[in-house]
Order: structure tokens, then C-alpha cells, then sequence
């Protein structure tokens, strides 16, 4: 069993870091909200008093944050001019799904202290968490992935290794752009044949087994009564949120922007989230999209 | 063994007459090509001098036919003042993808008649008009459906009942929006990850598992060396061309305006298509919109 | 001064046929509604019982309906048999706004007659109606042009010749697409400036003598305190509805796509207005699409 | 006179330099090209060996360079270890069009040094440089602006003050968002206008007098025949060259990334010039997208 350090407990890094204590990982960890960390103490996680009590011991740290800078202000250039205090021999795995330029100073920030690294975003929402049944999508050096294996593998149940360095980021940010397009397609397909006066229940059993098949329309059809267990049978709660989705394509078109790769789709896929959430439908499924097509006619 | 009428021989016409002589029919044509009908002959069709000898002892009528206005010329009010000679109880399918509007005009004007009428588009291309494994999306009568059932098995392998009359045409056209866009949306994940310097392979394996999962980029991928029998191993020789792919984004794109729905990424596709084909790979398969991407940075 | 036939009295059709009647016309007139044909009167036009009384003895028939079906049902094929009853010499003025493939079958309809047609849509709203201040931009022969030149001064201040028979139509699509797009264009610009701080007043000004000068910028600024004139003040009331400009740029699509040209931007604009008139906005003036950017953000 | 040091001396940089030469300011230069600091010494600048002895006795220091990390590199934290050697009361002005956050990096670590700072982003071009006509979008402190403004005027016609720190660099991307989308628009407008069959100078005529009204129509439209001066009568050489226009785009497009705001016809704008650019057309004048939708149809 491992002493590892986690830091960050949101809606996912919490469950995730009772996966840890669960499979008998010893887990300080720290955030900057003390009711998270009272959660976390039920939970049978030892808070620590600051991000380096949290981490100092750990043969693993783990950090779950919500954006680029939130995992450099940890691992970065630290305005307190502190360095935070790593074991040599410490696995540094950042979970937060984060822009490709701070994932790359994150990595590069450890490197010079001659400690692994991995990238390692999840899919799989607070759910997965809870249940160990995230994905990780892992861009870090063989060594790094090797070592970090045993740790993932308590809170998730797919690992890939999808290359070096930043490879977890790009591929789960190239995997939810084909996502979020393909929703709005599906939700433009739906709207448009039964504005037409197809059933959709024909057209969700032609195109599932046709050229249109995605997992969007599949898996999880954005209008109710086609795949029972899609959350636009429940008014669209849990799932995925709008705005998460907005997040991950924002940061796949500045992805986009920097390697000038000129993802049209992409970007209207961002804008088009960007509209609906600020209609206030930021927390409901992705697949909420489909009511932007559909909204009261004339009010 | 049934009498057929057989109007239309281009790639997709030809082979579904000669699959219809295979089967044991009697298949009169028409083309207004005179090479069409020479090269119909050889496959066992019997010519007709025009469009009224082909069909007029037929028990069921097909035809396969580049847009709406051609199957109006031949099933709307004629503007040689005669009228088709459409034996009672005939059954009339057409098999052309056309607007929805025409394809309203079609049954309407057959039905005037008493005669029985279906829309019945295909997928599956001139390999499978040449196989007999279309898929038919079929819209009309369930009347019509089960007596032109026999006769669409000759030359299909699927063969689905998609509702009332015009309801393959929307099927077809919603499905292949769907495809469409969803084509673009995997060209633009690829490109962006291996801009990023992420191997294809890696995200075609973890999107292919996860919610980014789409038949474009799982049985038809756009770059080379993931999908063995794809396209673009071929250098985008075959498959379905990017014309006809824009073809049938704009009867979306036209059923979207027709009928108000804001469908923008399904326009955005057509335009994408649109200026593809401009640059003169209209006949390449559809999945050659990569280039879009990708083409040489400064010539 | 001349014998005229007016038919549509709506918001537009009214006022116009009013100030032919100021400039000395007898205005004959129809329309469906009853209210509509009352008004007509109190204005001093003449109620005909039927469309066919309001044209018979007319100079110039003047034709101001919502949509091509509309001008079509009157001047082309009519479905009661009769003919409409036009006298020798009749010149036919169709001021709709619609769709190129009508406008063209009105023209070849009544031309089949022996009559000079001229398509002449407007532009300049209610007020420009009523003030007589109109502009037609008019397509059809010079002849067509020279004779009713005296009729459209007396309801418009500037006249223009845009070219032959459908010229009037495209030229007022194609201008109304450019507004449309660049009244977006505009509101993306200002509120990205206002969210980084950037006064709109100095943008405004900075553009207003740039590359970014525009209409919609320099005369109509979608956000208050710019333009005093613009609707914007007026919380987007008058002006220009959404719902209209939405009409004009699916026009604009439509002839895009039917003649082969890839025009996204135009495309998408059509899209992001039919969103924003989904959500009770279509009557607003079209400058409150800036409200689509700008929403409260959680609900 | 001043003593100026200037920093970066490309096509915009080596005349801009010059004009304050002429001026009868001292003008310490530096770039990283030997072949550029032979040009300014032949133009009367005079090449120091480094950054640092270009700028150590300037009262003020100017710079044009390219990207924002560029800017950085010399104002930021230096890898070199050593500071920039700016003399107290020193101004220093950054001519570079940069994206804002490098931009607010920039004044912030400049003044840290309490030296007075502005961002001065230019239009015009390389002939307004070389005839002192730029415009300056200036952000920075009232007392910096007016330091620096007769500076400014030897190399510009049109000095505006734009708002505080960063205030120049956003007027530049909202002010080249609205331009890059209006010259599409207009684009899209005149080529679905000649398609069918209105003559491009009608639809000048009418739209420069109307609501389609705009600079990139009226001052620079994009084909040949209606505005004398503009690049499209000279096979769109000179001008404002479609890669700038396409990293302003983006630059607009990251702004409006990183401010939550949905820009789609902005982020389609910067597609669309990014697959332009991309076909080896990056070096022509912006109006040259019209290319796009007009390429020869089939090849």
C-alpha cells in the first residue's frame, strides 16, 4: 500500500480519493475549502493543513483541479516562494482535465526535479468516480505509466496510455470534440425529421445501423423515449454537463488555434455551447443542446 | 416473376435493373441515353423506344433518377401533353434521392390515380446496387410496402419501412447530415491530435470505445492505416463521393429551411462540402474533407 | 393618373396602396381578410369582392403577399380554373419578398400574356411605407422599368434598376444577407470588447472610421447609447424584425444552395436567427441578436 | 528630440524606424537579423549589438515584433538572467499586435518598474508605415498617452486612445473580427449574386447606399471592376495579407475564449481564413477569400 497525496476534492476528486482509502491507500490530501476537507475526513482521508503537509510523505500525488492554472499554481512557480516539498522517487499524476500549454509546464515544472509524470484526465463523470469506474486517458513516459498503474487501476477501470507527455489531455479533448459536434448533429437529425414527420424512434433504428450511427444517437439520443437510460429521459440531470462540455471544447479550440488547425465544427460546436449555457442550461446533460432547436416558437 | 419498368440506368440504375433480371423479373427500361440502353441490353434489360413503352405492361415501376425535377418529368404533368401509361394496380417506387418537395409532388401526382406509390432511396452505392445489398429507406402505404416488398429484396439486402409517403427521403437525408457532419467532426479530431502529437492510432482506439464513437471514424476513418477497408487507404478512390455527400446535405440543408429548423452545423457541413468539391474532389469519397485540413501550408 | 390593382394589405400593403391613393391613383384592392379590406377603405382605396374585380380594370397591378406561394396562387396556375382577368397593356409590379424560383415562374406566368412584369421588393420598413420613402430595387425590362416608374415614385424615394426579371429579388437578398451578417458580426465584436473591458463608445468610434466600419455598426449599433436612432434605445422595438430578416437570409440560403454556392457565413447567420426567434424574439428589431451573446449566465 | 531605441525591425518595424529618423529623433535599434540592421543603418537608425545597448539611454523604447512571446522575451522574465536596461522615466511603447494576456504580462512587467507603458497596435499597412499614415490603437495611462503622442505622430495620422492597459490591442481584434467576417460576407454576397445573374456593379450601387452597406464592400470589395484602388484589380497583391488577418482572427477568437464569449461567426471567420491560407493563398490580400467559394469546379 502507498502513501499518496491528493489534492482537490470536487465532485470527482472526492469519490476518487475514497477509491484510494477504499483499496487501503494511506490519503492525505488538501483543498482550500475546509468543508470539503471535513467531507474528506469522513471519507477516511487525512486533510492536511496545507497543499505541503498533504503531499510531503507521498510516494504518489494525485491532483484533481479545475483549470491550467490552478494545477500550475500547485506544481509551478509558486508565488509563496516556497518549493513544494516532493520525495524523491514520487509519481506526480495530474487528473485535471486542463489547456495543452499548462499541461506542458506542468510536466515540464516536475521533470526538472527528476520526478515522474503523467497527465491523466478522466471520463466517466462523478459517477464513475464513485463507482471506480473511470477512464483514464494517460500521456506520460512508459516508466511514469508503469508506476502509476496499480494507483489508477483502484479508481478506474480502463487505462490508456495514449502516448507521451500531454497525449491523455489532447486525446480526451480531440475524443469529447467529436462529441459534442456529433450531439448537435444528432440533435439537428432528430429535430429536423420530426419537424418532417418522422418518427424518431425510425429514424434513431435506421441510422444506428447505418453511416449516421454515433455513440450520441446510440448511446445516448438527446430527445427521450429512445435510449432509456440517456438523461433526456429525466429531463436531462446528471450525465454530463452542458458546461463541462463547453469546457472541453473551449479547450479544444485553443488547442486548435495554437497548432492552426481550423476546426470549423469545432468551434461552432464551443459557440453554439457557449449560447445555450448562458440561457441558464449550463448544469443540465450535453444533450440538452437539442432545446435550442426546439424552444418555444413565439412567446 | 413479375413485369418491371425500369427508368433510369446510370451507376446505381444499371446494376439494380440487372440485379431485378437476375432474380427472373422482365425488365423493360428506359434511359435517354442510347449507350445506357445498348450497355442495358447486354445485362439482360429490354429496351424501350421511350419512357411510355418501358412502362406500360409493368406491374411495378421503378425509377432511379439524378434529382426532383427529373422525377417530376417523368411522373408529373408532362409537358409533351400525354399521359404516363401506368397499367392499374401498378405499383410505383421511386428510388431516387430527391427533395422532399418533389418527393410529395411524386406521390401526389401517382396517386391521383389510384396507384400505389413508395419513395424508397438507397445507401450502399454501386458496389451494393451491383451485390443486391442496398439498404431501402421506405416511405408510403404499408400496402405498398408489402407489395413492393419481393421486388426491393431483389436488389437490397435491408429493407425498411421508414413510415408514410416521403419518409425515406427524410430518413435518408437525416442520416446522412448525421454523416456528414460527423465525417468533418473526426476529420478535425484527427488533424487536431496529430498536430498535437498525438498518434492516430491511440485516439481512434479510445474514442472508438467512448463517446466520441461514430461510424466515420470507426468503420471509415478519414486518415489512412486505422480502418483497413476505408476510403483513404485508397486514396479516397470508390466509397461515396463527396458530390453526393453535398448533394444530400443540401436537401437537408433545403428540408431545414422549408420547415425552420436552425440546423447550423448541418449548413456549416454542406458549405464545408461545397467549397471541398470546388477544389475538384467532388468525385473522391467523402471522407477525402481531411484535405480540407490539412492541404500544403504555402505553395 | 392611372387605374391600379392592389392586392395584400398587410403592415406594408396598406400604406403603399395609401399613398397611391394620396398621389391621385383609383386604387382598386383585395386581400383575404375582411378587417383588412375595411381599413382599406377608411383609406380611401376601393374593396374589391374577389382578386379578380380589384385587377380587371387596372393600369398597373401591384402585388404586396408574404411568400411565393402567395404570389403564385394569384399570378400563376390557379387551382379555381379561372384566368386572372388582366387587361391588355396591364403592367404586373409583384413587391413581395420571395424566393427566386417563384419570382421567376411570376414573371414567366403573366409574361405568357403579352405584360410587362417587374419583380420590385422594398426595403425601409413600415415608417418608409407610410412616409412614402420606400426603396424598390427592381428587376424586369427597361420597358417594364419606364412604365411603372411613376407608380413606384409615388410610394418610394429611390428607385433602382437592378437588372432583368428576378434582378430585384437578389439584389434585395444579397444586401440583407450582408446586413445580417455583419449586425452579428458587430455583436459578437462589442461584446467581446465590453467583456475585456474595452468601452463601446471608443470601438464604435475607432471602427466607425476603419475596416470594421459597417451599417450595422455606424447606423443601426445593436447595443445602446451609440446610435440614437437605432432600436437599440428603444429596447428593439420597431425597426426591423428579427423575424423578417430571418425570412430574408433563408431566402438568401436557398437560392444558395440552389445555385451552388457555399455561403456559410450567410448560412450560419439564417441559423443563429432562427435560434434567437425560437426564444420569443422574432418581433424585436434584428440588432437584439446581440442578446444571444449576452444572457444572464446561470439561471 | 528624443532618443528612441527600436526593437524588431521587420516590414513593419524598418519604416516606422525610419519615419522617426526623419523626424530627427536618434533611433537605437536591435534585430535579431544582421541583414535587417545593415537596411536600418542604411535608413539612418543606429544597430546597437544586443537588445540591452539599444535601449539603455532611451527615453523611449518602441518595439514591433511579431507574437506576444516574442514581446516577452524581451520585456518579460529574461532567460538570460540579466534585466533590460531601461532608464528611469523611460516610456515604453509595444507596436506589436499581440494577444491580451501577453499583453497585460507586458505592462504588468514593465511596470513593475514604474515606467509609464503602452500597447499601440497599428492598421495601415506597410505603405502607411512607410508614409507615416498608421492609425494607433493606444491603451495605457492618460499620462503615458500623452508622453507619447509625439512620437506616436511622426510614424501615424490617426493617434486614438483606446482606454487603459490592453484597451489598443482589443480595439485592433474587435475592429479586424468585424472586418475579417464583413469581407466573407460580402464575398458570399457578390459571388451568389453573379450566380445568378446580377451584375456585381448593381449590387455595389445598391448595397454601398443600403443596409448591406460596409468598408470591406464600398472601400475594398473583393472583386475586380467596382473599387479602383482595391487589391482584387491587382491579383490581390499588397494589402492586408490573408495570414494577418488570420492570426488577428485568432486572436479574436482566444479573447474570445478566455472572456466566455460566443463568437461563432468570428471563430468561422478564423477557420475559414486558416483553410484558405492553407491552399498557399496566405500571402494575398484578405479580399482574396472570395477565391474559396469561385474555384474552377471541377478539376
Amino acid at each position: 500500500m502507498a502513501n499518496v497525496g491528493f489534492i482537490g476534492l470536487g465532485n470527482m476528486g472526492m469519490p476518487m480519493g475514497g477509491r484510494l482509502v477504499d483499496a487501503g491507500h494511506r490519503v492525505r490530501c488538501y483543498d482550500t475549502s475546509a468543508a470539503a476537507l471535513e467531507r474528506a475526513a469522513a471519507r477516511g482521508l487525512l486533510p492536511g493543513s496545507d497543499v505541503c503537509s498533504a503531499v510531503q510523505e507521498a510516494d504518489f500525488v494525485i491532483s484533481m483541479l479545475p483549470s491550467g492554472s490552478d494545477v500550475l499554481a500547485v506544481f509551478g512557480e509558486r508565488t509563496d516562494g516556497r518549493t513544494l516539498p516532493l520525495r524523491e522517487g514520487c509519481v506526480v499524476i495530474d487528473c485535471s482535465t486542463i489547456d495543452v500549454n499548462s499541461c506542458a509546464a506542468f510536466h515540464h515544472s516536475v521533470a526538472l526535479r527528476n520526478l515522474l509524470t503523467l497527465d491523466a484526465p478522466v471520463s466517466g463523470g462523478v459517477e464513475g468516480a464513485a463507482k471506480g469506474t473511470l477512464t483514464f486517458m494517460v500521456g506520460g513516459s512508459q516508466a511514469a505509466f508503469d508506476a502509476a498503474l496499480p494507483v489508477l487501476e483502484a479508481m478506474g477501470k480502463k487505462i490508456v496510455h495514449a502516448g507521451a507527455a500531454g497525449a491523455g489531455q489532447i486525446a480526451k479533448i480531440c475524443n469529447n470534440m467529436i462529441a459534442g459536434i456529433s450531439m448537435i448533429a444528432v440533435s439537428e437529425a432528430l429535430t429536423l425529421g420530426q419537424r418532417l414527420g418522422l418518427d424518431a424512434k425510425k429514424l434513431f433504428e435506421i441510422s444506428s445501423a447505418s453511416s449516421g450511427q454515433c455513440w450520441a444517437l446510440t448511446s445516448y439520443a438527446p430527445v427521450p423515449g429512445l435510449v432509456p437510460a440517456a438523461p433526456s429521459n429525466r429531463d436531462y440531470q446528471g450525465g454530463f454537463a452542458s458546461e463541462l462540455m463547453l469546457k472541453d471544447l473551449r479547450l479544444a479550440e485553443q488547442a486548435a488555434i495554437g497548432s492552426g488547425t481550423p476546426a470549423l465544427l469545432g468551434a461552432a460546436a464551443a459557440a453554439l455551447y457557449g449560447m445555450h449555457c448562458k440561457t441558464g442550461k449550463g448544469r443540465l446533460d450535453f444533450s440538452s443542446i437539442v432545446q435550442m432547436l426546439n424552444e418555444g416558437e413565439r412567446k
